[in-house]
């Protein structure tokens, strides 16, 4: 007579570096760390929901080089980020699978920190679960940090987990 | 063929509330959080460790009206906050047994969030718990907060649980 499963919402996001595979070195540890750690052996007693935050049109820097001379050119951008936001799902989908346990993965777009905790007031997880770059005081007054945010604000219990000393990329803003 | 047990550092606090049971609501919250959510039915993939950090002397409200005649007296009052942090660990270890999860829990003197981080280095625990009030930005000023603290320096994940809101006494400061 167990309870329902524990329903764990890890934000997930693209890596930065180019040519690098879809999911962050921090989203994958995080995802890692959970599964090692939290749901070892008892697959059944969790359930994974995987929330990916795309900003629209971040920085513009993506399409500094593109032209734009139709409305098809637009077009096409939104249909690049839906498919890097897919590939980016599916290595966590894949994953769970392969682990057997359930899962579910979605898309929103808007401010990473505000649509974590807008997302957690409306599927109410027993625990959200966010990857963190461990950036320093000085780089975090440029870059802000989505998990300080939603350990603040987020209104269920949040974990963070550091990307490991040995994982971090030459510029730790990098991810 | 299981993993070595998923070790969580649990650190505790007794409450500030006269008369109320030791344990403050925020570390009994966090730690039966801890139990039905993250341990559940899996007792034998976890390993508890309670740390209580005892403040010393901490604002010398509580002997105010003591007088102190003789060295004696300054021990009687060393042996009532030994005692105090006995009952308070009794109480999760006690829990713990009932629960049928393995445990163990000491205390240590200083300033919490110091202590807190500086056990993560000798422990490395796989995670640590930290209760938290939930206060707001301006209660947070005066009272500072261990789990902030604690996120940003722990070398280890953290995972910060926030007291119910159906529990938070009449000064959201007490615990």
């Amino acid at each position: 007579m167990e309870s329902e499963p524990t329903r764990v919402l890890l934000a997930v996001s693209e890596s930065t570096i180019r040519g690098y595979p879809h999911a962050s070195i921090s989203s994958r540890g995080a995802f890692e760390w959970t599964i090692q750690k939290i749901v070892r052996s008892n697959t059944s007693g969790f359930r994974l929901h995987f929330l990916h935050v795309q900003v629209p049109d971040e920085d513009g820097f993506d399409d500094v080089d593109s032209i734009f001379a139709s409305p098809e050119d637009f077009k096409s951008v939104k249909q690049r980020d839906r498919i890097r936001g897919l590939h980016l799902l599916e290595y966590f989908v894949n994953r769970c699978h392969e682990i057997g346990v359930a899962c579910k993965a979605w898309i929103k777009k808007g401010d990473p920190k505000e649509v974590i905790c807008r997302e957690v007031q409306r599927v109410q997880p027993d625990l959200l679960v966010v990857g963190s770059r461990g950036l320093g005081p000085f780089q975090r007054v440029f870059v802000g940090t989505v998990s300080e945010f939603c350990v603040k604000h987020a209104e269920c219990p949040v974990i963070t987990i550091k990307r490991r000393a040995d994982e971090t990329p030459q510029d730790p803003v990098d991810d």
